[in-house]
Parts: structure tokens; C-alpha cells; sequence
């Protein structure tokens, strides 16, 4: 199912003016970001502002959005927390939708589970789960990291298939060498695409493909021909890659998609809409806007 | 309320054998700190293993530990959590219980807001909070740093009443100099406790107390007469605050206490209990156990 | 001959217009630090930029220096570099000087050993050396940290008299706890003078005692009967203190004894005399100067 | 001159056993690494243990090593240090040296000049030198980061001809797209060989190279023609670049020269030889022993 899955968007949750959730917003990026590239997507993740999504907002997200996708392309489903019962529990009953076909399950964050905490985390989640099971390793949210041979351990695990490592180059390098040809492994930082998929990984799951999808397909297509043509594109992109979390993740690429005509709505607090000293800066970031000289 | 409290022990949760809320145990505990000079509680914290309690669970712990307490000693709860409408509602049904003094709102943690989020988050939840607020600012879980300036701002806001802080000296003494004097300052970091309360802070919310409260009782009441006295229990103290966080907290303090042969029970996942190893590691560096050659 | 010395200044090293030291501008700042309770002196220190000062600089500088003095107070010179060989001869011939009563020996820098690789270094210059060794573990100077074990462990070593300590409050208390107490346990960070003392420590060696030697010495005067007064003025110290490093050190500490009327001179490449840029944001931080809206 | 120079070896110093420079070994050592495909060299660099030579030995050094080299590649010489008008002096003194093609300098370490006092550094320093200038931006040794900005700003003057950057993927990346496509830009990471060159960088100054070089070199001629190759070779090598520096450099290169049969002789202090332990540790990270469960 993930054998194509190169480029996978990493969701924004559109909200309408009622701040309810906007399926039909949904479904045109979601459309968009296939016909440009896309292979895979990534729902109620971080950028999909989960931590403010009610359980019950999750559950019909998921599963109106497997009817948008409609078999296209594989679909992973966020259904971690920092409780393993609680984690456990919502993991089933995402797992009652038929059509998402991974959960992404986040090392627990804020009470700081040590390695030997995390692989009874994971390994309770696996055993309760019918979904097969991707890590998120993110220590710049959870507070404590995945080592790699935790990693490692738990790529032999029935159940778990991946992992969405966000790390050093020599930290991914070592999942890669050391998990099977089939364990799925992904950067989680979009700066590392062109370097994860030249060392073996399966690719990137990206938040900076809802605006530079393009690029990144044709970035990755040149690249078995052309590493230095790719290496350019990775270049061009990095920065803005790096701008689009210059403030607190979606609010700028939410403000981007909304600028560039889809209307994608407002984030939920405690993350804010960027105000206008905010977007002049990020547009300028982009390349979008001369910087000015005040 | 708050004047006489210099420290606040951020109690545990006891869990009894069916995993459920050990109340006999609680009030045991909560006396046998009291009457060792404690003055004051902070009721599900971190501590208390709050992302693994249920809603029901904690307004239940809350209700019934203001019986237990009755009035003795300040009691601050916690209702943070990284969604403002989640935090809100939660604090709202807190407020309900009669005899909570203030609620402990954590900054939020893994969505990372910035800091003009995190004033947004803490005025919206003290505006509509009945409870006075104390605000919680723990980097290293959270992943995000609320900065002085924006304590101090938050200081003048109504309802905003104190600061549990983690972080550095002089941030810590920053926050001191520039808040009025019934600013509750308090750190969250046991080996700065003497440091605290020197520099004008109103004392500590402490884990270590659980085993030592003796210890710090002594320390600030003998630190008015002689600082190298109250000095040198800190040098004391200092390495085994330190060595109840070798392992994911709250396992080494509920460790000791059962040890001690007050029956807090086991901890709920992602938090392990000590392995043996563990166990033998902790003794040795709290002092309980002589260091072997192996 | 340290008993009393709680108060070391790490003096900077004055600079005629010809960029020669001003001997006679030493002698004046001298008079004035010991006048104003100043208890010591390093000299050739970090502050005295010595990594520019040629090695018949230092010389004629150490001995002139000691004429300065004359015996009113201890002096500790600066010896060390990331050379053991040539730690050793330059300490040969600083000890030929009569009147310097210890030599400062800093753990080596950019060729970052390992703990192993800094005791051999402190056991050689040790054992060659007439003068006894003060260690100056800074790490974020020298890319490396000498943990506490190995600092207790040269504690006992024969001519290895005390430390200048560069770290976190903890390993400050773990070494004054675990250390002989004549072993002269000095904090390098003016921020930790109070709780340096307070812990048992000797006290401070001080780069902000060159502007605040009053303050300092009121603060060590009184904390021995009221803490809380000694608190106050450490928390008015403390930003100030974190000033005076805002830009390359000596820089700011320099342009505030010429401001001053002292006529310290300027400072030699790599470190630059602030612009009217950097005066202006130093002058605000020390509070000489009200902040504007530019 | 560096066109065809993408793999530069940062040259040990061979020491004999009356800790001389051994001229024979390094020129044996020399000769094998141009054979296995090296394509420059850097003498006197901080392998070669640079804190611990004089500058006579130094000045031997490179005079000897020039005729060593006999034109056939490039070589960069060491000649910076932390004072400006010593590093001045240095350069001017190796610029004699006819043969050497550049001058490596790198960012003023220990004393910590601001990104203002680097600049006046390098500007100063290329001024005066007949050599063209490389910057050597290494802040896990220097305690301060050479800013991209800066990095970019000095490429434009003359006689500033490159830069061996040690830094994030993203800085990289922005100091290649940001800078004349003349300007040398290597990564001194062994780790990010493929990914620098993949970005459009010259190559790598490499350590791993005196043990890998073969590897390496293959390396860099598959890449054109088949990434996915190439980045199994550098996920087989990442961990035994990384093992090189699991002690203080050159250490453990050292030993494995000494190991295979090219007798470079000890480091001096300090950096200590291996011990055993260290050794067999040393071994099993390379994949040269099998772990053992002692």
C-alpha cells in the first residue's frame, strides 16, 4: 500500500467560519494535492491542530475522509496521546473506519516515558491495535527521544511499520540500515527529503507539500537521474520549508493556503492566526515580498 | 492563603491493587505532611500522573482531597492542558469544587504556541475561570519557554495570581524583581529551593518533600538565623531531589514511599515502575544503599 | 592566604593608546577594587585577554603586577592553555615571580580531551609546577566540561588548591560538598555570588566587581544576618551582571571604566570596542540609561 | 587549483618515537592516500594536533610536506589561532612557504569575538596574507557559531576563497546557494559527505578518510550516475565516521593507522593514547571486533 508513498502531506484541519471542520475545503486540497504529486496523506497530525480536535471531530474526519480519498492513495490516521490506555482505546475505535490504513502513534509527550516506558507504550498499542502502527519520533514536541535502537527493537514488533523520524542525518541513517527493506521510514522534517530518500528511506511526510508539491515531486523524480538537479531544488526549497516554522505550526501555512485563494479558515487557540508583522515576515521568508528596509 | 505557604509538595496519585484512587492512602499521606511541616498541596500535577487520570477521575480526587485537607493548608489543582477550550471547560468544573484555592495551568505543551499564543491562552483562561490561576512554565516537557517578560506581563493580569517556574537562576530572580510582592513565585526545581526563597521567591512546589519535608523544613526555618546552615542541608539534599528524577517521575518517589511502607501503588503507563536495576541505581544515589563493584 | 578572599576580581588589562599595558591605570583600578573591599585578584585572566597578550607580556604584566599589590591581597595568575607541554613551561616561569600565590590552569580548550586527558594534564602541570593550581573549568569557553567526579578526584591531587566553576547550581553544591574544605571551591559566574557563598563555597571570582565591588561586598557582609536583604541585592545585581557579557567580554566591562573615568583603553582583535549601537543597549541594560522607542 | 579537490584529508601528524615529526611515515601515508583517490590535502589542521606543535615544528611541517606533495594535489595549511595579529603573523610566516595553496583559518576560539569581531578578524587576516583564506567554522570547538550571513558576507572579499563549514544541513545549504559557485564550500562533518555534495558543495575535509578513503571515493563517483548507491555507502560509513570521535581526535585514527601498519606514532598530551577499553570499544564500532557481552 506505502510501496509508492514517497510524498505524504501532513494534513491541516480547514475549519470554517463556525469553526467547525470544512469537508468541503478538505476534499479540494486533498484533490489538488494528488493531482500535483501526492501519494499518501497524513490526517490529525500535529498539523492537523489534533490537540484542539474533540474525539468525536476526529472520528468523523477520519472517516469522511477516507471517502474523499477514495482508495487513491494510503491513508495514516493520528491516534496517539500521552496515556497508553487512553491511546489504546482510540486507537480502536479509529480503527472501526475501514479505509485508514495506519495509525500514527506519537511517543508520549509531557511525562517523559523513559526507552523502557516507550516500548511498553508501543508494544500495548500494537497488541490492542487491528491498524498497523507508525512511531512519531518528534523530541522538539514530546520532550524525550526515541533512541535508535529502541527504533530498531520495535521495527521487529508484529504491528508496527514504520516510523516518522524527526532527527539527526546520523540517527536516520542507522533506522534505515538497521530495520527491514519494508519498514517504512519517513523524515518527519521536510529540509531532510532529499537527503532521507538518497539514504534509503521511503521518503518524507511533509507539511511544506500543501504549497511546493510540485517541487518536491519533480525533486524526487530527477533524482535517479540527476542528483545535483535535485540537490538544487532541495536547496531552493529548504528555506522555505524552514519559514513555514518560523511561527507556531499550521498558522503559517494555513495563512499561505488562504492567501493563495483556498480558504482554509483560522487555527484554534493557543496557536493564533499570524497578525501582519507576522505575515510580512514570513512572505518575505518565502520570497513571496522584497524585504524593506524598516 | 498563600502566605505561610513556603512548601507545597506536588502530590502523587496512590493507586490501589484494583488501579483505581487510593483515598485512605491519600489522606495517610497528606496528614503525615502536614504534620511534618508541609504547607500547602498541589493536587494533580505532573506528579499526580494526570495525562493517565480520566476527567471523572480527577474531579473525584479533587472533591474528595479538599475533605481531606479541610481547610488545614492551601490547596492549588491542576486543569491545564495544551487546548484553550479544553483547559477552560475543565477549570470551569474544577471551580465548582469548593475548597480548591487556585488552579495550576500548565503553558501547552507539544503545539508549541509563541508567546503572544501563550498570553492569548492564559488571559482567555483566567477571564473565564472563577479559580485564580497559576501559571506553569516547564521547558523541558513542553517544548516551548514562556519568557520572563511574558510572566511578567501575565502577572498583571487579573486572576493571574503566581508562577510555578522551571528554569534558570536568573530568569527565576527576574521574575521576583519584576512582579508585585503577593506574586506567588515559586519554583518547580527542588535543588533551587534555598536559592528561591533567598532571592524573595515565596518557596517551592516540591516532589522531594514526600521524603525529606523534614529536611526542608528545617533548612527554611533555620535560613532566617544561618544561610551556611540552611546551606548545607541544601548540599545535602541537592543530589537526592536530583536522583527522584533519574527515572520518569512520579516512579522513584512512589518507589521510596512504598518502600517507606506507605502503599502508593504502581504507576500507569508510559510510566514504568523501577525494574530492580532501577531500584538498586536509586537507593545508592539517594544514600539508602552502599555502591558495589559490579 | 585565601581565607578572607571571597571577592577575586578577574581583572582586565589596561591598554595605553601606543596598545601597550598601562601600568599606571592598573595601579589606580587596584587601589580602587581593594579600597572597595575587593579581597583578590586574578590577573591574565579571560577578562585580561590574554589569548592576545604575548608571552613577555604576561610576564612583565605578572610581575609588575605583584610590586601593585604588595602583598595587601592574594593573586592568582592565568597560566594555561590547550597544550600540556606548554602549560608547564609558561607556569615554570610565572613561578619564578615572586608574590603570585597561584596559578590559574584552564581545562584545555578546541582540542576538547576527555576526562582521562584532563587529569594527566592537571597531574603534569601539578607536578612540575612551584606555584599551587586552581582549575578553571568553563566549558562554554572550552567545548568541553570536567565533570564533578574528576574535579573532586584532582582535589586530592598534591598542589591542585581549588577550582573556578563554570556550571549548574548542582555540580557547584556537589563539589563543595565533597571537597576538603580548605579546597577553594569560586564560582566564575557573577550571577551564582550569593548562592555560591551561601552552599559553603568561597566565593566569587568576578568580572562585574570591576563596577559593583560596593554592591558586592554589602552582599556578602549581610547575607551572614539577613539572607533575604543579601537576596535583594543580588536580584538588582543579576541582570547587570548578564549585561557586562551581552557583547565579547571585556568589551563591555572595558567601555564602562573609560565611561566611568577610568581610561582603561580599548581591546585588542578579535574583540571589538562596542559600536554607539552596543553602548546604547549596554547603558539600558545596566540601568544608566532610559530605554527609547527607536 | 581545488577543481577536481573534493576529498581533502585533514592530515595526523606522525610523531616518531622521540616525539619528532616522522617525515618517512607521512610521506608514506601521503602517497597511499593520492593513490586511493584523495585529491588535497590539509596539514597542521586540528588532527594534526596543532595546539601541541611550535611554530617552528609547524613551519618544518608544511615546508616539508610541500615537497611531499610534489604538486600533485592541493594542500591548505593551518595558520590560524585566537588573536588576530598572531594569526597575521602566522600566515605571513607560511605564505614564505612556496607550494601551499591556502591558508585555513579558523573562527576565534575560547575568547568569543561576536559576529562584528569575527568579520574584522578575517578581513584583517586576508588583508595581510599573500595566501588566499579558507574560514573554519567549527563551533563545537570554538564556542561560537560563524552566522550564515557572515559566512556569505566574507565570501565576497578578496582573498577569501572558501569556507569548511561543521553546522545544520539548512545552514549549509544556505552558504551554497548564497555564495559564488567558485567559493569552496566543504562540509567538515564526514557524516554529510554525500549530502554536501548532493547540495552542490565542493566535497568534504575529511578524517574518516585516512582509514575510508577508497570507500569514499567510490562514493563519489557512483553518485552521478546512482544516488541510492551511493547513500548505502554512506549509511555503511556514518558510524564509523562517527566511532572516530567517540575520543579526542585523533586518537582513535591514530590507532587504527598504527593498527593497519603505518606507524604514526602516539598524541601528545592532552590527548592520551587509547586504553585498552577504549580500544576495544573503538574496534567494535568500527565493525573491526565483534561486541562481546562483558
Amino acid at each position: 500500500m506505502f510501496k509508492q508513498a514517497d510524498i505524504i502531506t501532513a494534513l491541516v484541519t480547514p475549519l470554517n467560519c463556525g469553526n467547525q471542520i470544512d469537508f468541503p475545503i478538505l476534499k479540494l486540497l486533498t484533490n489538488r494535492l494528488i493531482e500535483e504529486g501526492g501519494t499518501g496523506f497524513l490526517i490529525g497530525g500535529t498539523t492537523g491542530e489534533t490537540p484542539t480536535l474533540s474525539e468525536a471531530e476526529k472520528l468523523e474526519l477520519y472517516a469522511k475522509f477516507v471517502k474523499i480519498v477514495d482508495g487513491r492513495v494510503p491513508i495514516i490516521a493520528g491516534t496517539g496521546s500521552n496515556s497508553t490506555a487512553g491511546t489504546i482505546d482510540f486507537t480502536k475505535k479509529v480503527s472501526e473506519i475501514d479505509g485508514i490504513n495506519a495509525a500514527l502513534v506519537v511517543v508520549p509527550y509531557y511525562n517523559k516515558p523513559n526507552q523502557r516506558g516507550m516500548k511498553a507504550h508501543f508494544k500495548a498499542v500494537a497488541d490492542a491495535s487491528k491498524l498497523p502502527i507508525i512511531i512519531y519520533n518528534i523530541p522538539g514536541r514530546t520532550g524525550v527521544t526515541m533512541d535508535v535502537d529502541t527504533v530498531i527493537e520495535l521495527s521487529k514488533y508484529p504491528n508496527i511499520i514504520g516510523v516518522k523520524q524527526c532527527g539527526s542525518m546520523e540517527d536516520f541513517e542507522k533506522i534505515v540500515e538497521n530495520t527491514a527493506d519494508d519498514f517504512l521510514v519517513y523524515t518527519g522534517e521536510d529540509p531532510q527529503a532529499l537527503f532521507a530518500k538518497s539514504v534509503g528511506a521511503r521518503g518524507v511526510i511533509s507539511v511544506a507539500s500543501h504549497l511546493y508539491m510540485k517541487d518536491l515531486r519533480e525533486m524526487y523524480d530527477v533524482m535517479d537521474s540527476d542528483i545535483y538537479e535535485a540537490g538544487k531544488i532541495q536547496r531552493y526549497l529548504t528555506p522555505k520549508m524552514q519559514a513555514l516554522f518560523m511561527y507556531p505550526s499550521p498558522s503559517p501555512v494555513k495563512f499561505m493556503l488562504n492567501r493563495n485563494g483556498l480558504n482554509v479558515g483560522l487555527c484554534r487557540l493557543p496557536i493564533l492566526d499570524l497578525n501582519e508583522a507576522e505575515q510580512n515576515k514570513l512572505l518575505i521568508a518565502l520570497g513571496e515580498k522584497e524585504p524593506t528596509n524598516d
